[in-house]
């Protein structure tokens, strides 16, 4: 299990890009550079409560994309797969038919 | 250089998830289905021009979507290397160092 601000750390790095420069800001000081909800507030010179209440709709907004495009849930299933891989290769047991499987679970998470 | 209609189906692929329900059905049925706009005009009582316009300003919003997240592009990338990674492996010349290397390169797409 996730902590919760973990999978919003990675929810935001897979669909930033679908937000406007205000959610982006504010997650980005929020979450990455670990400002408080006060200190936003007082840098965009607008209410404690306006930071937390764009803050929490631009959350259910990732969480609705996660919903929709699954980016990040791809995402870790294709990181256990490479990961199996090179575990596999550093044993020397990576064989001709385990990496057609292997590459057959990738292509099946395109 | 891939085709307009290959190129708007793989984007439909990808990103009609986000898309709402009318334009998922004109889209469908205008490039999964081949139905004419006039036909699709008929289907739901609507002017030709009015389907037209829909499914020209879905077709942008595709790209729109393609040009922040890159779902498509990052598709053909990977499936690229696990193309070579077959190919190799047939010509039985997939050692540690290149699959390490090609695990690498999947790694990196993420």
């Amino acid at each position: 299990m996730l902590e919760k601000t973990t999978r919003i750390n990675y929810l935001f790095d897979f669909y930033q890009a679908l937000l406007t420069p205000k959610q982006r800001n504010y997650m980005s000081l929020y979450y990455l550079d670990d400002f408080s909800l006060g200190e936003i507030a007082e840098e965009f010179q607008v209410s404690r409560q306006a930071v937390y209440d764009n803050i929490k709709r631009t959350e259910a907004m990732l969480e609705d994309y996660e919903e929709k495009l699954k980016l990040f849930h791809k995402y870790q299933k294709r990181k256990k797969v490479t990961k199996q891989m090179k575990l596999c290769l550093d044993e020397g047991k990576l064989d001709k038919v385990m990496l057609e499987h292997y590459i057959g679970l990738l292509d099946e998470l395109d």
